[in-house]
Order: structure tokens, then sequence, then C-alpha cells
């Protein structure tokens, strides 16, 4: 019944998110990353009618065959999906509409979980609320970059805060050199990218104990940081040069003075809070600036139990790769990390938006080095 | 008072065409021709906000300055405006606010159309009217849109039927060479496009009587017209290449059968009915194909008294190109017809979503030669 | 004999032109229109077997059956053709293949032309040598955009002049209303959008008797002309934006002086010659700014035997449409002219690079209205 | 005098290299990623003037002031360069004018290196020649691409053959667990990127001691491995459906037979031979399909010195990241391989055409994931 009781409570959070949202802010795809609000609603209640319901629970009449098109994001084994830039496009279902195709699919699965189930499919629908927990962050995001890109910077929520203040960069923890275990090796839940428990020689080096603020930052800026190459991959000046790139995403810089969309509508910059919204470029100029270094994901890994972590999620110095022994999942599910392993960043820690408890410090995130919706910071290694 | 009697019966009208709609499909954007339902909703009220009531209107209170932004359309004499392609990434200002900025203008015009205005006034007024009818146009054919590509084909009133039968191409009027005088030349309204009356020599010409059938046109597909380059556009042809176009716009070719979609959803194609939804290249090459050709907008308008028209638009073989004399009016208005006069065809007749009484044998309607999300027809020539 | 004669002077013609060119000169293609110089000898030549010397000389033996892949320029009816972007990215056929294929039609031809032939083929053979004086042109205009697109702008020939001054815009001839005949009517050779000699009404206008100068075009740049939405279509008012235009091509403003490219290489733009190399829309925007417009082609031909002309091709306010009665020769030559008839505007006259004898008063010159490569002006009407 | 024997005999095998070409071989560029030879031959000599000639040469007086602009090719910090897509619209400099420039550069170097030279200038020169090398493997791709996508497909040489057959994947080369030592720790010349030997842990593995043949490929493509998106990542499944990807680069199915361009023009496929021009993202799906993986870049340098490498740049399963320590040399010479060091793949081993000695164990070759024009390879492990 504890799974039961669990997936109550992630299934009520996700609609919890969506509570402020005007019927209108649910619908729109601003740019291809970011997934209409109705569409995360859909798609993550279609993931437990495909893998759980419609296979295993009998009886279970499908809400819309249709439905499968609409809400499938990339899994090739499953048929065929609106394309993901065509998402926004779509005024129907709605959201009322989703809003039933979650109740009947909410009743039926409480009514299957009331039953015994094999530890197979318990951990099928554990992956299936993991992978809602997922969509809650990104709900953040892509709600977050709905509004504030719209010119008129509603607030989400007059009363919800940013994460609070921290501390500049000053105190480092010191790391010795030698063989450190990587990945999970715990009896929960975790991903299939974390698996494979493996040894890593590090050498010597030192990790942060802190996050970059707004104000380093601004520092770097106003050192000329977005014009100087010398610190920049060629990727990376190439992307800030045809975007005009000069400050983190939701800055602006306004008669003299720093703002930034947060929650609460358009604010002045908070000096003290943990920078934000910045791209993997910008981190590794930032840090050649500075003349420091981003750590690797392994670094980070062996250092993470000393460390304060969670207001964001942080660039390492890491491409995605596979795990030795890692092996994907027959079937559909299999699909779901290992084929992103190439051309992405590893990101670890948690964020300000990432629920509580979904991450560990074997917690492997990762995106494409150019983006930026993300509630994404810096860390610093040496 | 008439004005005022005119104002209130086409603000409600523009209303009436949404009533049927749910609020996600005021909001999306498929295509960048096609704008949000709540956007023409919006900018039609802008334009009497900004040319009539704020310049005008003693202690009037703009609804909301920012709106401006939002609402401008390609008027670059009053600011900056939304890219027309971001239109549907704006989740806000809602519906609801919208239709609050409908009535807040809508209170103020009629308190001031209760008063005596300068003849200049009640023209530019009556502009705002036939503009706000234009868009009553532009809302049925981006609504078809917005519906017609949706997965889910919904219907837009499952009562709505679409224009009756008409007869296949069977008669020709003959029309005799000779002076015809041509443009408008009466004391009502009419766009600036359509002044400067003057003659112009045709030579002799027959002209059908009938507008060309869904059936006539599949005889086209059915004899490979799509593949055979001969009789199109070498831009055409590239059109049809590069978006693998093989049937018009709304069509299906399912298990056999063809259907297209219409106010009641997706339905058998009727043979008889006058065919819709086809690009100027599609009309060019079908009377290439027929041995025929298409009408100038001059055989068009000299004929047009003894034709039966207004189910389509009708693409003429002739440039969008100022008349002589032709001049553009000082100040924002002066965009409105005369900077689009290049790369665009002449479309003449009405359509069967066009307003009563909006359009006259005089009128010149345009588009670029590859859209066809307009109710476009053809009527042939020779 | 004449017709041999003027084979082998057209001929040569061509090669005279490339005969200042580095062999590296003959193989670049910097933008989609201009075509690589060997490109066009091998294209002329292809003309002349494949649809005269292969169908009709007995014996004839192919130079290389695969030049008819690289060769086609868009001839659908003859087979596939490399796409016209790709033609720069061709190392073979050398330019010494190219000449040796030359010299080999160019026997069979002469042979070929000392025999009496059929009235039919001394047409098409006609219509070749125009075909080929057309690409002599196109070669001038290529030419002189690979060498003055070179950062070492290199001279074509450090003793060639550019056309000589003219006088800047002042006395107008008059016109009087009335109907004027139209289209070519003699016995010479014509191309097929001259046919069709047709009655057109113009009402009383004024043409200019000169073209506009470097110096008049001056006066709009420095009264800023190119920063005025007022003057522009919307469509050139988007070029001018996208491509960041502020100067005719091959103009320069450096260190405060105003250099033009020409075929001595980079020097001081001469105030008094004739405007050259602007586009269709800086043409329209220029007289709206002069408070004038362009000429329409009708009334640029019923003016021009009091005109003087040929420096320039005149850009008019006619879209490039077909004339009454207009039709398409069977087969691949009805490909020439008819299939380009929408989305061209047409220009008048001739150039400084028209080949003598070239051009008349019936002939219709088109291009799109972005494109300045060519030796293009400006004549006022009124 | 080691050195100016190796100047002497390092240029002259760039020049040796094009010596069977046509002078428009040297212009072309038909991809981006392609540099005219030309362009090769001018930027190497270049770097010898603009780092070692310019700032240390008494009394050198540089060839041409504008080759700066021409001829860099990405150093931001020597100033303005022609942008790479656009080198192949230049027709000059011209391969006489380049000849040239290689004539005066290298008279002024060898008598340079007649005179003793400090440490440092020694490195830098030692530097020039290995980034000549690089280029002469460039050319060597680049010139077979301009002639092997040329629709004539000339042979580069007539007598040129290229690498000799190997064995099936059959025996495997077993790996202990342990640390490794990773990077260069010799006396000679190497990058900067080898740099920063450090230990590297490896648990148990297995490497194959041949390179996948042509018939192995041959057989994924025969089981439809190019249309089971199992075996692919995401990234690559995409790339396979947009450019419509379903063999080698160079390979041809024509009339039932599989044929491959080579130096000696188009030829049946050896099925023998090494694989060669595949992207990695066909080397992952390649390896998945038959079950086992790519190396590391660590578990192949591991592996090497028991290896028989050199036929093909062998992907690896390893990003392109800096070693532990890794440090940029200040100055252009800085940008030499640090900017690079993101979405980039290691390749280990050498090329059929790579220069005589100029690769090495610890050696770090690097390509963007869909590149196929280079010399590459696959090598399994599990």
């Amino acid at each position: 019944m504890q799974l039961k009781n669990d997936y109550i409570k992630v299934r009520k959070r996700t609609e919890d998110i969506c509570a402020p949202l005007k019927t209108e802010d649910y619908v729109v795809q601003p740019v291809a990353d970011v997934s209409p609000p109705k569409w995360h609603l859909g798609h993550t209640t279609w993931f437990f009618e495909t893998f759980v319901l419609t296979p295993n629970a009998k009886g279970y009449t499908e809400f819309d065959p249709q439905y499968n098109f609409v809400f499938n994001s990339y899994y090739e084994s499953v048929g065929a999906r609106v394309i993901r830039t065509d998402r926004g496009n779509l005024s129907r279902p709605s959201v009322e509409d989703i809003m039933h195709y979650r109740r009947h699919v909410d009743e039926a699965m409480t009514t299957f979980l009331e039953q015994e189930q094999t530890p197979e499919l318990n951990a099928l629908i554990t992956l299936g609320l993991n992978h809602e927990e997922q969509h809650q962050e990104l709900l953040y995001t892509d709600i977050k970059y709905i509004l504030g890109h719209n010119p008129l910077f509603p607030a989400y929520d007059p009363n919800k805060t940013a994460v609070s203040a921290t501390k500049p960069t000053a105190s480092w923890l010191k790391m010795q050199a030698g063989l450190y275990e990587i990945g999970y090796a715990g009896n929960g839940f975790c991903f299939d990218n974390e698996l494979g428990k493996h040894k890593v020689y590090l050498g010597d080096y030192a990790i942060s104990e802190t996050l970059v603020t707004n104000a380093e930052y601004l520092g770097f800026i106003e050192a000329g940081g977005y014009n100087d190459f010398r610190h920049w991959h060629a990727e990376g000046w190439d992307w800030v040069k045809k975007n005009q790139v000069g400050m983190p995403m939701y800055w602006y810089h306004v008669d003299g003075q720093w703002l930034h969309y947060n929650w609460q509508g358009l604010k002045p910059l908070q000096p003290d809070a943990p920078l934000c919204h910045i791209s993997y470029y910008e981190a590794a100029a930032f840090a050649s600036w500075k003349g420091f270094r981003l750590p690797t994901e392994f670094e980070w890994e062996a250092a993470a139990p000393s460390l304060s972590w969670g207001a964001r999620w942080e660039w390492t110095e890491s491409a995605y790769l596979p795990y030795p022994g890692f092996t994907k999942a027959p079937g559909a599910i299999g699909e779901y990390n290992g084929k992103f392993m190439v051309s992405q960043i590893v990101l670890r820690g948690a964020s300000e938006v990432t629920p509580p408890h979904h991450s560990r410090i074997s917690y492997r995130n990762f995106f494409h080095p150019s983006l930026r919706w993300q509630f994404t910071g810096i860390r610093l290694a040496k």
C-alpha cells in the first residue's frame, strides 16, 4: 500500500504545481525544449496507461486510442508521435479532457495498486513515479520560461520565494588522490545510468564548498567576459556571437539596474543568491576567467558527502557516457537513458525545483551544453 | 447613429464567430500565417483604441499601455510589435483579459459615437469596421487551420454546413474587345487600392460562368497533374517538390477514399462542391492542364456583373500592383495596402466566410501565390 | 552562310569575354545566382549539342554523355541536372576539357551550317545564338561578382572602362493618353514573351529622359533613405533589415570616401555615372522618396523611341506576366520563358554589357526584385 | 640542421600530395568541412610567416599583408579571417601566387634555420611542422572528397592503391583490471592535449586485435541496421533520417553491385579491406548490433602496444576532454586544442594517409560524431 500512497502523492503534486496557471498557460511552446504544461500532464499519464495498465490490468479500457500519438515523447518502440516542435500547435485535447484522462488512469491505477503486484511491475511503477517527478521539475522550468518570456512578465505565484542567499566562493574542500567508488550501490530506486558501481582513480584536487553567486558572475560580465574569446570553447564562442548572449537567461539590464524574472515577476537581482540559468559554455568560461575549472562528475560524487548541495544543477566537466557494464533494458523502457549518451554534459546535485528526495549523490542529470532554462549553476574546482 | 449601430453589429459578429471555441483554441499559432484567435480579438480592438480613441476621445484611458506592443500587427509607425511568428508563444493576455479590453473599448466607442464626429473620423471608424470584417474572415480561416490540423480533427460546429454544390465548367461568358472602366467609382466605402478608376483595353475573351469543382480537380490529380512539370511555373514546381504537395489543403486520401476536413470534422469529399484551398501555383497548373488560363483581374471585373460569384476567392493571373494615380494616405493608415504591392497575386470575388456585403466587384484581395489556407478557388478563362 | 558567320562570331565573343580570367576564376560560385564561368562555356555548348546536333546531324557523336547531367540548366524535359547551388563544387570537367567540348561542337556545327537547313532548324539555331548572347551578359555580371567580392579586389581588365557619365534627372518626356501597340511586330528574331502584339490603354504620363545618377542616389542615402520604412515595400523593408543593406552592391564607404568596384578594381565613385546594381526594392524606394514612381513596362515601351536607353536595365513597375495569347512552344524549348511568369519584375532597355544589337524596345528582361548583380538602374515616371 | 632538413622534407611532401591535381581542383569547397587545397597550401605557409618569421626574423618582409585575412583559420588572436564556408568562393590568390608565397617563406625559413635558434623557437617550428603534417592528412581527405563527389568520379592517381586487406574480428586481447598510466611521457614532440600523464583505473576488458572489415559492415546493412532505431543514439537516429544515410561515405549500390570510390576512381568494394568513412553514430550502432561496444580512449591506449594499428582512425567511446592539469599555452598557440574540448569524440590510432611517424599511442585525434570524410574505422571492445 506504500506504493499506492506514493502514487497518489506524486500525482497530486504534479497538479498542485499547475494550480496557479490560467488555461492559456497550459497550451504554448515558445521554444522546442519547452513543452506545454498540458502535454506534461498527459504524457506522465500516458506512461502509466501504456506501460502498466494496458498490458497488465485486466479489463482496462484505454481512455482514447489517439492519445498515444499525442502524448508519446520519444519512445520509438511505441508508435508514431507528435513531433516535439509541434506540441504547441495543438489546442486539443483540452486541459479539461486531459484532467479527465488523469482521473480515468488514476482510478484504474489505485484499484490496480490495491492488489499485490510482481516485483517487476512494482519496479516499473516506481520508475513511472520517478519519471513523473522529473516532469514535475520540467513543469517548473517550462512554466518559468512561458511566463518569463511573456512581455507582460506575469508572476507565477506572488508568494513563492526563490532559493535563499549563499556565500561567495571562499573555502575549498581538499580531496586526496586515490581510488573512489562511483555509482549507485544501495537498495532503493535508481536510474540505469547510475548503475555499474566502479572504481575511478582521482588525483589530488580541491572543490569549492559553495556555489558561485550572482554578484561573482556580475564581475565576469563587467570585466568583459562575454567579449573575450580566450575564455570560451570555440563552440561556445560561436553560440555567444550567434545568439548575442551577454548575461544569464532571465536577467535584464534596464536603465542601469540589473533585474531578473522570478516567481514573483520582474524583480531586482539578488547579488548573494546562487547564480542560475547559465549554459555549460558560460560555466566553463567563467571558471577559466577565475583561473579555476569545473569538477568532473567523479570529483563531484567523491566530494559530495561533505558538500552542501541542492540549490542548482551543477555543470561538470564530464560528458555523459555509459558506466562500465552499462546495458539498456529490453523494450521501450530501454530507451530511457542510453540513447542520449552523446553530445550531452553531466550535471550533478539537484535544484530548488527538484522534488524532495528525488535526487541523490549518484544521480546523473544531463543536458546539451547550450541549454539554460533549467536551474543550472556553477561549482568550481582546482 | 447608423455608425454606432454598425459598430455594435460588427463587433458582436466577431465574438459570435469565436463562440464555439474552447479557451485553448484561442491561443495557438500552428504556422506563421495563422494568428491565434485571441490575437485577432485584441488586434481589432487595438485599432479603435490607437487610431480613434487615444487621439480623439477626451478623457479616454488606455486599457493597458503594453497592449500596443502585443497587438500591433505591422504598423511600423506605431512602435514595436511582437514578431508575427511569436504570437503563438504568448499565453497572456488571457482570453478573459482581452474580453475585458473589448468591453472597455466598446464602451468608450459607443459613447464616442453618440456624439457627432467629423467626416474624417467617420471615415476612419468605417475603415476600422471594414478592417474588423477582414479579420472576421481571417478568424474563420485560422480557426479552420487550427482545428483541421489537429490530429483529433475536432468539429468547429456540427451544425455549420459548407457552401452548397455548383455545376462543372461548361458555359462560357463571351466578352468583346474594347475599353473597360476599372476601379471603384461609387460613394460608399472602398479601400485605397480600388481607387483610381481608369480605362483598361481588353481583347476578346471568354470567362467561365461557374467555378471548378472538386470532381474536376480530382481529374487533374488522377491524370498525374502533380507529377508533370510541364503545367507548372518553375517556382510552383519547386514548391510542389519541397512540400511534397499532391492535393488541396484539408484533403486526405485514406484507404482509397477521398476525405476533407470541414466545419463538421473529417468527412467524405463532396464531388460537386466548388474546389477550395489551393495555391495560385495549383490554380495555374490546373488551368494549363485543361488547356485554358486564369482571367486577369480586369477581365474578371469587366465580366463580374454577369457572373455568379462569392463562394471562393478566385485567383487571377494579375500581380498586385498600384492603379494609375495610387497614393498612400499619410501616417500609419497609409501602410494599409500600398506596401504589399510586390510578389502578391490578386484574388477577386468573395468566399463563403467573407462577411455579408463586405466585398464588391472592384474589391482586390491579395495573397502570396503559395498560400492555401484562405477559401480560394478557380475560375477559368480563354 | 550568314547564320554560319553569326555562329562563329557569337561563339568567339563568348571566349573573348573570358580571355582575361585565370583558370581559378572559371570555377567558383560565390552565391547561387552566380554560375562559374566554365559552366556558362559548357552550358551554351550543350544547347547546340542537345537541341541541334544530336537530333539532327547525321553521324554526330556526343562529346561525353555525362555532360548532359553537368550542363543542363533548368530544362526538366532533358533529364537530371546538377542542382544550381552545386555548380561551384565541381572542379571537373576542367576548363581545358570544356574548351575541347566547344571545339568539338563548333566543328560539327560549322559543318552542319554549310548545308541548307529547314526554317525550323534555322530558327532554333538563332534562338541558340540569342541564348548564348544572354549568357555573355551573365558572364560579365558573374565575373564582376566573383572578382568584386574577393577581398583582394582584382581588376578584370585595367583598360576596360565603364559606361560614361550621364545627366541628372531634369527633363521629362510627356506622353498623351491613348491606345498604344505593345509587343514585337517585326520579321526578325524575338523571344516568345514579346509576341502577341496587343493594344494597351495608357493615361497621360511623363517619363524622365535620363537615368538616375550615383550623385542623386547618394542624396537618398544621406537623407536616411535606408532607415525610413515609409518609402519601402514591406518585403523590401524586411530585405533591408535582414541583409543590413545600406548602399548599392559594389559600393564601399571607407574612411569617409565613397568607392565602388569596377572593371579596373576598387576606385572612387563617379558621381555623374548612371546608378547601377540596385534591387527593385531600392529603385521603388528611391522613386517614392523623390515623389515620383517607376514607369510600367507599357509606358516604357510606348516612350522608348524618344528615349536614350541602353546603359542600364531599367526596373519597371510591372510584374512579369504573359501577353494576351501567349503560348509555350512544345518540348524543352517551351520551358524558356513561360515558367518564370510569377514573382519576377520586368526590366526594360539594355545594359553596358548587353551584346550589341541583342536588345530592342519590345525586349522583356526579368529578375526577382531582390537581385542586384545585374547592371540595373532607375528611370523615373510621374 | 636537422630542423632545417625536416622543414624542407615536410614542406616538399605537402606539394607532392597536390602534384596529381588540375588547377581547378585546388579551388573548390563542396562542404564547409572540406577546405580548398590551395587554402591548405597557403594556410600552412601563413603559420610560419605569422608565428615565426614576422616576429623573429630580422628584415623579413611579409609577402602580402592581406594574406593574413585570407589564410588565418580560426586563430581569433590574429585578426579577421575569411569565414570557413567562404573559402571556396575565392578564386584569388591563384595557385601560382600561393606557390610564390611558399617559395618566399621557404627561402626565409631555410635562411633562418641556418642560424642557431632558441629552444622556444625550435619548439614552435616543430609545432609548425606537425601542424603542416596534420594538413597533409587533410589534403588527402579533402582531395578525396572533391574528386569523389564529382559526378565524373575522376581518379586521383591511377597507380595509388588503398590500404591492403585485413582479417575479420576474431581474436580478442584480454586486459586485466588495474591502474594504467595515460598520456605522453617521452622527450619528443607531442601536442598539449596529450600532456598531463596520469593514472586511470580500468576494469577487466577485452579489445579486438583487428579492425571491422567492409564485409562485416555489409552484414549490418543487409540485416537492416540502418532501419532499426534500437542500435542508435537518438542524435544518430535523427542524423540517419535527416540525411537519409544507408551506407558509408563513398559507397554506392548500383545494379545490385557494391562499389566504392577510391584513389583509382569508382571500383568494386573490397570485402576484406578495413571499413572506412563512417561516423561515430554508425560505429556505435554497429557495435551495439554486434553485441559489443567501442573501447574508451584509455582502454585503447593501455592495449595499444599489443595491437596492430594505423590503417584507420578508430572511434572511441570517449568524449574529448582535458587531461588533469591541462593548461592552454598563452597567446594564439594556446588556441590549438583546448577550445575544441566540447561535443567532439576522440579517435585513436592513425590512418593510411597519416604522414609516417606523425602519430603515436598517446595521440588524440578528435572530430564531431557526424563526420565521415576522414579515414575512420571501428575496433570493438567488450
